[in-house]
């Protein structure tokens, strides 16, 4: 006879990108049914951010329900501290992966059901499930699991500017700040810019756009500007430094509306 | 001295693109606050997508405490009935603003609180946030208006295909078949196609990609398809062409993913 063995679970569930009010009902639910969460931190916004979590938490599960691992996320930008399972060696990637592949081994029983809580929403600029999969490949661990989709911060953004993301039947670009820097994409007027440490927006303020910029979109913290990007560009790069500087870290995603030419 | 009145407010509120349990927290809360909810609908999918939300609103408040005040949104593919609120003359956007502006004047107190109950998340293909400017504009009647996220299709395709939207660092691009017909956007290797009647993806059959594809994603009736185009994109085709025989009508949407150039 076959031996039964549990399986363990994993949640990936989204959790809005600020506000803890943006959880789904599915997600609370998720939380609910989870035995261990696993709070990766990175750093420097690790006291508010991991904060959030924790108090979402605390909102939604009676005391003594759950359990939480904290590990140190590995940064490509920094060195590892000397927390429990920080990378020893190799490559970012794998690092992760390795950390992954010990606390669900470790730290969840085989019929637990773990979470990891994604900000924003998993499927945007986030590694979870890049990760879980490649924990899943090596093969030295398995579980099942599934993904809760969330509030993106992009989502948040243009709700808080009461503005849609596309113009009537027009198509609408994510991407990250570096590669708006290399050029405004093709054969697209609306384009949401995430991970942009550099402001980018700068190259473009010569030209006939629109941005609607938001830091923070979502906490106490909230910071919105809108306008044509000559004049709000310059206001953007004033507040953006002086919060940065406020907070010691900064969040922030925009949304270039180019005007379209005329037809 | 100045006559103190009462100021209409308006939610337009994200109710996700299927799965009751997508609402947010911030959305069950902003249903509360609603005195009258505005329900247009639009002919053939009117019985399940009005009878969803009318069960939500049916979970989350107490019977008697609000008002559904329904009305036939003007569709541009057909004549308009003879129901109440139907559009006389004009345009389309303009018959539509003139409705809005009816419900709310007409049927909301002056200091009351209606809300639009927006499938998915009004930021994407949605024309409420469009016609409720519009109506601002035109200055007959005034109101305050906020925006609540949702879910949307976008979000909850991946989340049920448990990828991400974006490969690492890369954009995406969110379009209409309508334009994918044209081409393959420039610029992206991760293209999500909405409001697709005609399978444009047929034309990338002989491609190298990949397709996630999803109809009545978070409903009782979803369909997930996924796998290499020239494999998949056939038994979409089968599938996608049975369901909508059965039911009536279809919503669907998809994910493509082109194998990037190797470097
Ligand atoms: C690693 S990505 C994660 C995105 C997340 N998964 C989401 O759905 O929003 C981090 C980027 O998201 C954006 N971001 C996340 N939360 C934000 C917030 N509350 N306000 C502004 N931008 C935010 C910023 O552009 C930041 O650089
Ligand atoms: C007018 S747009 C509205 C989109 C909506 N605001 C959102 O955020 O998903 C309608 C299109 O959304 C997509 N869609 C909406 N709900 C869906 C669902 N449950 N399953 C699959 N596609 C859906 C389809 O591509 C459909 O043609």
């Amino acid at each position: 006879m076959r031996q039964t063995r549990g399986v363990r679970k994993i949640h990936v569930i989204g959790i809005g990108a600020g506000d803890p009010d943006q959880l789904t009902l599915q997600a609370v639910r998720a939380l609910r049914s989870t035995d261990v969460f696993f709070l990766l931190d990175k750093g420097e916004v690790k006291s508010d951010l991991t904060r959030l979590r924790l108090d979402m938490l605390d909102a939604h599960l009676p005391a003594g329900s759950y359990r939480v691992v904290e590990a140190r996320d590995p940064d490509r930008d920094r060195k590892a501290g000397g927390a429990a399972y920080s990378p020893a060696v190799g490559d970012w990637r794998s690092a992760r992966a390795g950390i992954y592949q010990r606390l669900i081994a470790e730290e969840l029983d085989e019929d637990g059901t773990g979470a990891f809580l994604v900000w924003g929403d998993p499927a945007l600029y986030d590694s979870t499930l890049g990760i879980l999969q490649e924990v899943l490949e090596r093969g030295e661990v398995e579980f099942a699991y599934d993904v809760v989709p969330g509030i993106s911060s992009v989502s948040a953004l243009v709700a808080r500017h009461r503005t849609g993301l596309n113009r009537v039947a027009g198509p609408v670009q994510i991407t990250t700040g570096r590669r708006l820097a290399e050029g405004f994409p093709e054969g697209v007027d609306d384009v949401v810019v995430m991970l942009d440490a550099h402001q980018a927006f700068r190259r473009y303020a010569d030209e006939d756009m629109d941005i609607y910029w938001g830091a923070y979109i979502g906490t106490p913290d909230e910071i919105l500007v809108s306008g044509p990007l000559a004049e709000a560009g310059p206001r953007i790069e004033r507040v953006r430094a002086q919060a940065r500087e406020r907070k010691g870290w900064i969040m922030d995603t925009y949304l270039l509306r180019r005007h379209p030419a005329k037809d």
